[in-house]
């Protein structure tokens, strides 16, 4: 190997091994670590990242990607991983010094801003705070457009290339013309089931059970592991070390289970992986949508099928006796995908969750594209969600004041959500010409093997499109619209 | 503050951050990270202890160093503090750096060797790697040596500032010639109790009552926390994130309580540290004999005393009714207190627990400063086992193969647990002098508050000596005997 070559492979080592260092941190800090612990840790946190950050942006390091990037004797991978680190370098240079560090500063309190304004219910504590991550991101915009993507394309990109307010256009207006008046329909009806969940369920219990589907999906567990933390999350490093979180709660049991499954679907992406990119750039998932689509495709098109449970659900009723002891196979399918209109985007339902990702989609652009003020965004959110959800907004907690993401400088996020679940809905019909998906639950093995051949070996060696239009062909929502309406008029007899 | 002083705050700050890592990495190897994880993380750690190291010698950081090293306007805590990282630096320097890099490699194998070597019984699997280990602890004391330091002094002043042979020999030949003959005679004799400690004691139970124990020892949970590992440690950094594990056995319920009560020993001086020392590098304990001090404290003096369990064995009968309905209080503190001789040191009562140590001083002594050959240690060891208890060894693993300490390439570390013990009881002597100690176990509040202002509060911003003799005066091994010889007496009617 020639010496730029090297030198290469031991920068990529180093900011690999800072990386992980975040990793590992923010997954203490998640889920163990001591409330007073913070202070000191900031700070250090704070040194590394700086660290990192001279490294990339180093003369140096800066010069061997150039002189890479202009060699052609580089194999595909090395090539593509080149070319976006020298893409991550050129913008983040784009971004004066002085304004990076003075929006880091920002983002570093105002998640505990929205906390607060969040609990006392007052949208004018956050007002100031939104307007500066906004004019922020308004500013990015800027620094990063090229002449085909500009504005609210330029956040959205970064969250999901080649996906611009073209494509979603086209994608949210496809839902708000099939899928609103559907809901409308399905909203009117009401399932009958004999008995209910409901009782207190052992916490232990629950945990018995997440460690039965960490087998059923065939997790390993030398090679990850499961915890508790308050929001359910997933993070790896490479494909040796996949951890996720569960949250439990004594009065809710379904919670943990699709909470679990949901965070399964991450980790099993995640775990298999191909490990020759350890320790380069192209290990991980391929975008978030990419991601969103493997965790939902395990939540909702397998965990929430009947075949699934008619299969699984003994094994719960086992563990739950007493609990249970009423309550059917179908009492449960049927409890498990009911619909109910609600407020808070993270306790919608199938059916109605991406109803409210529009919202946000519509009101994201205005923000950006648009004059929306940051004053008018209440109404604008309580005006639409009356619109898709035909819901009046009660207060500001359960309106604009939900999510955390904007408070995080998250903007462009959202959309990524509503994308991986139409993805999914793609996949499984695909799936399902090469065999009977949901005849094969016993474990997901099959359905693993289909996923790391087509999808989920190439990691992030290639943009997320091209893997997935390799996999399944041109995105096309229909799939998912499909796939809703035809499932939700079984279960509400439609 | 002039520049000098801003530039080493710096610097002190990322040298800080890169061991708050190493800290918080090895929490995770302990206690929880997946097995398969560690191909990456080592590459990882190797990389970032380069970073640091490169910080520590580079040539503006130890300019800045000297120049501070000069100056007469510095306060006392930074002018010893500076003194230290001097001193530090010095050392670092005097090691050439092939064979500093050589033998970290070496290290990086060698415990898995030692266990290897344990598995299968066979010392000569090991030989070779422990040659290497003390061949390059030679060269240490060569590098290290002074006017007054030489040989196997070098790597004892490493553990313990201010110990020498000279003092150890002192201390060690009081325990030859006093505690031996006491050792055998209480050995002679068997305790008589109505009704022992057996059967199985769920785990669930035991990690209720180490919970309780944490409470009754004052460990403030929101600035650490608890968890299992194979071996139980404490580790922490600073004073707001201290962390202890503990390993439970069904069939051994002392076991977790008392390492349960040593680690919170170690924890609670961690967490008693002056804060204003955090992120300096004079926070933590003040040397390896003044830790094992408190944890021993608190275990033996304080954890086996027939008052702690007046109060606190009602706890344990509730938590285990069924189990302990026979077992009384006199039964319980007997079985505590039982002398038992045996082979392993980790196993061994805190009677006999210093002539293991004495044993490994005098091989350490023999290694380093004598002519005792690699191939001859076995046989010796077995000597002295034979010599010091009594007892015929059977094999490498009962024997010379039971302690990691060697394979990580700790020579000199031994002699500070025994010291820590003796400490220990002079402490005690002290401390009744000041209030009634085992009239006030309710919690023990009232203790630590004795030694954080006698002790804790200095943190590590003075020698160990410096610290123990003003708050107890010299050291004087006759304590530590007296205190054991009038226990086991009373405990064995002698």
């Amino acid at each position: 190997m020639d010496e730029v070559l090297k030198s290469y492979m031991a920068y990529r080592t180093k900011i690999n091994a800072y990386n992980y260092i975040d990793y590992l941190v923010s997954w203490d800090s998640e889920t163990e670590a001591p409330k007073e612990c913070f202070k000191e840790r900031s700070l250090y946190l704070g040194v590394l990242s700086e660290e990192r950050y001279k490294i990339q942006v180093s003369d140096e390091f800066n010069a061997i990607v150039d002189e890479l990037s202009k060699r052609n004797d580089l194999d595909a991978d090395l090539a593509y991983e080149v070319s976006k680190m020298k893409e991550d370098i050129e913008k983040v240079k784009k971004i004066p010094m002085d304004e990076y560090v003075a929006y880091q500063v920002l983002l570093a309190e105002s998640q505990n801003i929205w906390a607060q304004a969040k609990e006392a219910d007052d949208f004018d504590m956050f007002a100031p705070t939104l307007e500066k991550i906004i004019e922020f991101n308004k500013k990015l915009c800027k620094y990063w457009e090229t002449d085909e993507l500009k504005g609210y394309d330029v956040l959205l990109n970064e969250y999901e290339k080649n996906m611009t307010t073209k494509e979603y256009d086209v994608f949210f207006n496809c839902l708000k013309e099939k899928l609103v008046p559907f809901v409308k329909i399905v909203s009117s009806k009401k399932l009958e089931y004999s008995n209910a969940l409901k009782g207190k369920f052992d916490i232990d219990k629950q945990k018995e059970f997440v460690k039965y589907l960490m087998d059923v999906l065939c997790f390993d567990k030398n090679r990850g592991l499961v915890k508790e933390s308050v929001h359910p999350f997933t993070s790896g490093y490479g494909t040796n070390d996949v951890r996720f979180t569960v949250h439990y709660y004594e009065d809710l049991l379904i919670s943990s289970i699709f909470s679990a499954i949901h965070e399964l679907g991450h980790s099993i992406y995640e775990q298999q992986g191909n490990p020759k990119y350890n320790d380069t750039f192209l290990s991980g998932g391929a975008s978030m949508a990419m991601h969103e689509s493997q965790s939902r495709f395990f939540e909702n098109i397998i965990g929430r099928s009947k075949e699934f449970w008619s299969i699984h659900y003994n094994k719960l009723k086992d563990i739950f006796k007493e609990e249970l002891v009423d309550v059917s196979l179908d009492d449960f399918y049927l409890h498990i995908n009911e619909v109910a209109l609600q407020f808070i985007r993270t306790e919608a339902d199938e059916l109605t969750y991406p109803l409210h990702i529009m919202l946000r989609y519509d009101l994201e652009k205005m923000m950006i594209d648009g004059d929306l003020k940051v004053n008018e965004l209440p109404d604008k959110w309580n005006e639409l969600t009356k619109q898709y959800l035909g819901l009046d907004v009660p207060n500001y907690s359960l309106g604009i004041l939900q999510d955390v993401h904007w408070s995080g400088g998250s903007i462009g996020y959202f959309p990524t959500y509503a994308l991986g679940s139409a993805y999914a809905s793609q996949i499984f019909a695909h799936m399902q010409k090469d065999f009977d998906v949901l005849n094969n639950l016993e474990t997901t093995q099959k359905i693993n093997e289909w996923l790391k051949e087509k999808i989920h070996i190439y990691s992030s060696s290639m943009e997320s499109k091209d893997i997935f239009e390799n996999a399944v062909g041109r995105f096309d929502p229909n799939y998912y619209i499909d796939y809703l309406i035809e499932k939700y008029s079984k279960v509400y007899n439609i």
